[in-house]
C-alpha cells in the first residue's frame, strides 16, 4: 500500500522501495546526511493535526537540517512505528503527507521500514548534495546575524490549539505555521554562497543561535526591534496574552534559518550581529542584557540537555 | 556524552557528530542505503538482553540489509527514542553496543538524534558502497540456493530465554545467536561477484526466500536434510522440545544470507534449488510438499502483512 502512495522516480535513484535497501548512483557532490524523529505525545498530539500534517511536518523537520547546511535534498527513507489503533487510512494519509513534503522539496521517499509499537513515531533520514556545506562553526566578529523565515509563530499556533482558540483570525497564520512548516531549501542554497555559519531554528532562536555562537567561539547579539517587526506574530501574541518577544526568542518548530554573514543575503533580514566574546545578548531600546536560552527541550537529565535533538 | 562514546574518524567522512547533519565526501561507487528500527516490547525485551546487546543487535539488523545487497558498510546515523526510566548509564551502554557493532563492520556512527518517548526504540540508517548491488530479483531456474550463516538458532535462543532455560549447555550457542547476531558483511561482498539474487534472512528462511522467489518469478525448493545439518540447532530444539525444521524454516533474527547462484560461493552451503514456477517447496526424504511462509510478522492487518519490515 505504501509503495503505491510513495512510488516516485528521481534522478540518481537506481532502485527505490521494495528491496533490502535503496540503490543510488554515485553523486558528484559532497553528501549531507541527517536523521530526525518525531514521537506522538512528545512532538505532536494527533488531536491537533491531521494525519497528513503529521507526515508532512515530520518530513520537513528533517529537511530543515539539510537547508541549514546549504544542501539540496536528494531522497529520503522513512521508518514508522505504528500503534495498534492506527488504521490503514491513517497510515495512507501519513504517507501522503510525507510524499507531498518530499515532492515540495524535490526529495522522494525511496524506502523505509514499518514496525509495530506503543506510540506513533516517524523517523526520517534525508540525503542531500552540495559542493560547500555551511557549518555551525565559522561565524566571525563583524558578521551580521541574518534570518530567513519566521520565529515564534509556530509556538503561538501550538498555544492557540492547546487553548482551543485556533479559529480566531489573529492566530490562523500561527496555527498554519505550526501545522505545516516548510523547510527553507531555496534560502539555504542561496546562503551557501555567502554565509560563514548557519543553523536551523528548531528549538528556539536563542537556543539555536546560542549553539552557533558556542561552536564559533563568538558572542551573538539579537535585536529586539527586528524580532518584533512580524505583525502577525504580535497580533497572535496579543490575542493569546503572551509576550511576542518570548515567542520569538524561545518558541520552536518554525524551521527558520539563522545565518552569520558579512554581506546581506537575498531572502534574509538582519536580526542581530556577531562580535568577540561568548554567549547571547539581547539589545533593546533600554540597552543590552544577557540572554539565557530557554527553548524547547525534551530532556531534563543534565547530561542530555545539550544537543538533545542531535547527538 | 554520546559524542564521546561514538566519536570516530572514518574514511570519506568530512564531518561527524555535532552539526545539523553529517557531511560525506562524494563516493566513487554506487550507494546502498537502508533504515531499520527496533522497538522495545516488539523486537526485544530489556530483561532478556544487556543494554549493550540492545545497541549491538539493532545496529547489526540494519547492517544485514547492506550485506544482502553485496555492499560494504560505510557509516551510520542512529535515532534513539528514550523512555523516562532509562538512565544515562543505560544510554551509554546502548551507544557502546552501537559503536562496537559499527567498528566490527567498519561503519562508524557519524550522527543521529535523541528524543523522549514512551518506549525505547532504536532506528539505524546505514550507507554502504558497492559497484554492483545484488537485488532480490534475478534468481534463475537452474541456480542453486545457497546459505551463509545459521537459520533457526536465534529463534531457539529466544525461546530458551523466554522459558528460563538459557543456561543449559545445549542452548548456549542459540542464546548467543539471538543476543549478538553479526551481519555477514564479508560473505555479502564475496557473493556479489557470483550471485544472481540475494536476501538476508531476518523474518525466517521460508518467508525471505519466498520474497526472493516472488520478486524473481521462480519457484524455490528447500532441502530439509541440508537445514538439519546444524548439530547445535538440533540439540537446542531437542532440549526445548520443538521441531528443528520449524525453527530453521520459520525462525527469524539470525541474519543469514540466502543467495541464488549457478556456482558455489565460498562461505555458503547449498540448501536448495531454483526452478521454473512460483512459491516454495520443501524436499524431504518422503518427497516434496508446498511450504507456506510463517515467519515473524509484527502486523495483523492484511494490507500491512506483506513486507511488514520494509515499505
Amino acid at each position: 500500500m505504501l509503495a503505491r502512495v510513495l512510488a516516485a522516480r528521481a534522478p540518481g535513484v537506481t532502485l527505490g522501495i521494495g528491496d533490502d535497501a535503496a540503490v543510488l548512483e554515485a553523486p558528484a557532490a559532497s553528501l549531507v546526511w541527517t536523521i530526525d524523529e518525531q514521537v506522538e505525545g512528545v512532538h505532536f498530539r494527533r488531536e491537533l493535526l491531521s494525519w497528513r500534517d503529521i507526515g508532512w511536518r515530520s518530513f520537513m523537520a528533517a529537511a530543515s537540517d539539510l537547508a541549514a547546511m546549504a544542501a539540496a535534498p536528494w531522497c529520503a527513507l522513512c521508518a514508522l512505528v505504528l500503534p495498534d489503533d492506527l488504521d490503514d487510512l491513517a497510515l495512507e494519509a501519513i504517507a501522503t503527507g510525507q510524499r507531498d513534503a518530499g515532492a515540495a522539496i524535490g526529495a522522494p521517499v525511496v524506502g523505509g521500514n514499518l514496525s509495530r509499537g506503543p506510540a506513533l513515531s516517524l523517523a526520517t533520514t534525508l540525503l542531500g548534495r552540495c559542493n560547500h556545506p555551511v557549518l555551525r562553526r565559522g561565524a566571525l566578529p563583524g558578521d551580521g546575524l541574518w534570518l530567513a523565515g519566521r520565529v515564534g509563530l509556530a509556538a503561538a499556533g501550538l498555544r492557540a490549539l492547546e487553548q482551543g482558540s485556533a479559529t480566531d483570525p489573529s492566530v490562523v497564520p500561527a496555527v498554519e505555521a505550526w501545522r505545516s512548516p516548510g523547510a527553507l531549501v531555496a534560502e539555504g542554497l542561496a546562503m551557501g554562497q555567502l554565509a560563514h555559519a548557519a543553523i536551523d531554528v528548531s528549538d528556539g532562536l536563542a537556543r539555536d543561535v546560542g549553539h552557533m555562537a558556542e561552536a564559533s567561539g563568538v558572542q551573538a547579539v539579537l535585536f529586539e526591534a527586528a524580532l518584533l517587526e512580524d505583525a502577525e506574530l504580535v497580533a497572535a501574541a496579543t490575542h493569546l496574552g503572551v509576550s511576542a518577544l518570548d515567542l520569538a526568542l524561545h518558541g520552536g518548530e518554525d524551521y527558520a534559518l539563522a545565518v552569520s554573514s558579512s554581506a546581506p543575503i537575498p531572502g534574509f533580514r538582519q536580526v542581530g550581529a556577531i562580535r568577540p566574546g561568548a554567549g547571547l545578548v539581547l539589545r533593546t531600546a533600554a540597552g543590552e542584557q544577557p540572554l539565557e536560552p530557554r527553548g524547547f527541550d525534551h530532556f531534563t537529565s543534565p547530561s542530555r540537555r545539550p544537543g538533545a535533538s542531535g547527538l
